[in-house]
């Protein structure tokens, strides 16, 4: 719990914001204070509510100033508790939404800091383009966030991370400067490039009230499949011949282990066992092609190649939209599906792609001999060697036991996968939730860098203080 | 000119390196002191030739204790000055010549900084993979130097350049310490991102002494083609249609004016006119598939729609590697062509795409008042908006004359630039040269901000310290 909020910082910040231009109800905060996970519940005296960049520059002026720390928010849909303010004055940045412009010919598109990530899709479809960043929350997630946290989603072997995709920023630095780097240029050797610092900072070194983003063409043909494998090699050894064989028109290459399918049936209504007989894992690919036709002779010239070696044990194409949908909905119901079954333990890590099997194994192994019996359901982006591994208590076995044992079975996660050159938040952010575990993995040299950094920016340390180093 | 090296500091380097690790030699040293268009000449009293990174951050940490400074070469193949000592130590990567790792199965290659691009190229051959960043000087051009200077190319429209082609770096930070972050990671979220504060910081927050490089797939079919256009708003509505058509396909879109063709045919043996009558401006336009076949028809089909609506004026597809070739060389050859027709202001800025035929218009008034006659030949990687703009002196004028007035022809060119939102350095970097030029068109905010960083990170100012900010 940071200190209380002096009274005068409040009414420099009233007056600055102008009246709805703030908070201080209750009930309007409210919302804001809890993680959709509701692992974090927060508390502040005021939430700012700017509309502008000058006044969000106005709002970072008077509590860098004041010493006064700040937490940013964005559409609250962090996993780690960046998001929630412990007693320090709360930024959000639901009024900064206006899309600004739309280019088809730069393949531009320049949002502000609460426009959600849907928006931006639907701004790109209308000149025919797409912003290939998609999120389960994208409903709710915002360009501030999107940025600030180089969020990922299921396009990245194709497309990379949010800090690919950004050409330009304008933000507020951490002494209430605004700095307009809202550039549409693809090139440009001219200096440090202030936005690859500010991308992935998780707001620690400034707030992000921009972004110019890079806009991409419409696919002219897509195909998805769900593929039965035997292991999680024969699923990178596919993977591996997927990439080389379309020349990278691979959008997605999603893992799942069949107990992730089976909760799916018991615990999400309409899901339908994809393949006839049941198979140790599951491959859901997706590949794309700027050529009509093309996305779909390559998947079955893949397809009929792996099940003549036996890389693939079985496989279903989907035939129109509405199969491709129900396809992709067992992949993103696989965490949704979990909830009714109990303790879990959840990591979101991050090994070289060859090393998924052996971080499978080695981890599963290190499990059950943890716990006896505990249900190993992992998923996730195999593509980009990203797992979502989740541990949940064994069936009809106690959630206050499992989750007792939580942190002792996530150490022994994040050993092994740092032992992999690994890491132990792949999409996910440190917020305020993982950063002592952070920590704990990197060396000395490299907290020295990043503190030195942080501190020559942000000398009072005033914005998300408790989020990383 | 800094200030002599110490004896003291000279004993030192020469412990920790041993034998064979340096030279005092002027012939040995003699090539590293003239960059290749013998615009910067340079001098040193010791050059270090260290063979490991333990022996890079020796010498750094020596030089960081006595606050000596330090020029780092890779390739010398820069072209603004960064690369040439005066006065102080230089530092060269050449002796850092092993590729460590190739894995076809990650898509990563590990390469010591010395280690030249073609050979890069060539490993990547290997194991049936390619790094996709092509430079004409990639016999030379090391791994260090194109991840310090954010390296592009003509590949940037679909690949991005070096800084999106980086998975991991191991780098000496200018206090002598060891920064091992050669990871094999496509997702790690947990705080800032060094490396991408290291690429394109041109040297001066530390020695890159590996990095761990991105592969593609091989492509399976290919289109050349070289285009006549009548005017650079013509190449980029093809630009754009070329883009959506083909889903992304496009690897190259380059634009050159007619006076560059006629350069080329006068001065470059062996050129032949690619079509048949002379067009105002000319594309190059490559196009690539994983389906065999798919380049091929889906450049067919833009140039016959082209043609038809009379964006195309005319078109030759090259029918196989040699005839690519040749179209290729005639782009690789606009600037040594330009030689023999006397004195040039050389300029390598980028515009917003859909500004680039705004900028060539209002340049070239600007520069046809400056100098009635001047002859402009301007090409470039027109899909990244990044044009090299070269105004040469009018037909039979005088050398001395045109060179004489460079500085203010360049001026009205980078205020231009800088109106339309652009660049002045769109991938040669700052260096040495274009520094102060650079810092003209920042803001006080983002030089603070940038001087900030650099003095956490190197508070004596050792490395490279003419570079940058």
């Amino acid at each position: 719990m940071t200190a209380p909020v002096p009274a005068d910082v409040i009414s420099r910040l009233k007056a600055v914001l102008g009246p709805g231009g703030f908070s201080e109800d209750a009930e309007r905060i409210a919302p804001k204070l809890v993680e959709w996970r509701d692992r974090w519940v927060g508390t502040t005296p005021f939430l700012a509510l700017p509309r502008t960049t000058e006044e969000v520059a106005a709002v970072v002026g008077v509590c860098f100033e004041a010493g006064q720390a700040i937490t940013i928010q964005g559409g609250n849909t962090g996993l780690v508790g960046g998001q929630i303010p412990q007693g320090e004055i709360l930024l959000s940045t639901e009024r900064l939404s206006s899309i600004r412009e739309v280019d088809a010919l730069d393949d531009a598109l320049i949002a502000e800091a609460g426009v959600t990530l849907s928006r931006v899709h639907e701004a790109a479809a209308e000149v025919r383009r797409r912003f290939p960043l998609g999120l389960a929350s994208e409903g709710s997630a915002t360009v501030g966030g999107v940025v600030s946290t180089n969020a990922g989603g299921t396009q990245v072997l194709r497309y990379g991370m949010a800090r690919n995709l950004v050409l330009g920023l304008e933000a507020v630095l951490p002494n209430g400067e605004v700095w307009n780097g809202l550039k549409r240029l693809r090139k440009d050797n001219t200096g440090y490039d202030l936005k690859q610092f500010l991308i992935g900072a998780e707001g620690t070194l400034g707030v992000v009230t921009a972004a110019a983003l890079k806009l991409y063409p419409v696919m002219a043909s897509r195909a998805v499949a769900m593929i039965g494998v035997s292991s999680p090699d024969d699923a990178i050894r596919l993977l591996a011949r997927a990439k080389d064989e379309t020349g990278g028109a691979v959008e997605a290459f999603e893992l799942m282990g069949r107990l992730g399918i089976d909760f799916a049936l018991r615990n999400i209504a309409g899901t339908r066992d994809p393949l006839a007989a049941p198979h140790p894992w599951y491959v859901l690919a997706e590949f794309a092609s700027g050529e009509p036709g093309s996305a779909e002779t390559a998947m079955e010239r893949f397809l009929a190649k792996g099940l003549k070696d036996g890389l693939v044990r079985d496989a279903v194409v989907a035939q129109t939209d509405t199969q491709a949908k129900a396809l992709w909905a067992i992949r993103e119901n696989q965490s949704p599906a979990q909830k009714p079954e109990g303790a879990t333990w959840k990591h979101d890590v991050a090994v070289p792609v060859s090393l998924v099997p052996r971080f499978l194994e080695e981890a599963s192994a290190a499990m059950r001999a943890l716990v006896p019996g505990a249900r190993i359901a992992a998923f996730g982006h195999v593509g980009d060697g990203n797992i979502h591994y989740d541990v949940l208590r064994p069936d009809g076995g106690s959630d206050a036991e499992h989750s007792a044992l939580r942190d002792r079975g996530s150490r022994i996660v994040h050993d092994l996968v740092a032992s992999l050159g690994g890491s132990i938040s792949a999409e996910h952010g440190l917020g305020a939730m993982k950063t002592a575990e952070g920590a704990r993995y990197k060396s000395e040299v490299e907290l020295a860098a990043q503190r030195a950094i942080r501190l020559a920016l942000d000398p009072k340390r005033i914005l998300n203080p408790r989020v990383l180093f």
